[in-house]
């Protein structure tokens, strides 16, 4: 991962953790449901950007490097990373 | 929402803040970019547990009273919401 | 499930299996796997608007019909449906 | 894509399609409406297994082949194309 990528992703998930504070006060304040799971699929949509940030560096970046190596091991290695980040995300 | 579903959100959202913040520190020590990922759903599925929680809860009360209710407009209101939260979760 | 819902349901899910039939074409045509993809996704989304206008009319009819009735058990296995429903979309 | 990924995915997607006219025969029957929803994404499973495996086929044939060539365009290319797809299954 790149330096800027790095940077920018700490902060987006220091933001998500202040946003989850926000969720849990909102929880003791007994605020209405709705509201609640609304903030946290904000939170959801906030992480689903960070990952998808760190990914496209990832390919940029490791998997690029390892699919121009000769080590044919260290690319299926990297490709099967790849496709297990997407079938985690993918529909069920 | 009943209070054992509250205190049992908070106590979830309290882990998964604390899970944030670990995956900051994985990112600060230029952690493996897939291990990072890997936590990032992690936590997105601790966030969807949540959810559910409250949406169950909701629809065991606050749903289920305004549908026993009368105020068809109520009624309304409360279904549009709960398909507001299913549209959002499902496949875009 | 009402009938115009069913009936637009039963249309939509018509226009679904043309779509698929014509991803089969594209395959045996040799087309671009991105393009394939992107048109496999669009029937999934396709199909989630199908299952959200199943859901919608479910919860109007079913579910109201369910909740507004003195059978608790009836209540609580409609209300079980509906998070199953929900819980299956939501991320794993 | 590899022949037998091309193979794999049309056996596939016609059983989708006869998946999806049962389901049309359902709503016909007017069978209950959350069972028609899980067989809808009983379908969306099938879709995303289809899917998956062509953006693995794809990683290993026209990505490899793109990353190894010196044509920075090209890299480009064909990343920003996973990046997408992968934009898209990723929640909202």
């Amino acid at each position: 991962m790149d330096e800027s990528t790095r940077t920018e992703t700490i902060h987006r998930l220091k933001s998500v953790a202040g946003h989850i504070n926000g969720i849990i006060r909102m929880l003791e304040e007994e605020r209405y449901c709705i509201d609640v799971i609304t903030q946290i699929q904000a939170a959801q949509t906030a992480l689903s950007r960070a990952s998808e940030n760190i990914l496209d560096a990832h390919l940029r970046t490791c998997v690029t490097d390892a699919i121009q190596n000769d080590d044919a091991d260290e690319r299926e290695r990297v490709l099967a990373e790849v496709m297990q980040v997407f079938r985690h995300t993918n529909k069920p």
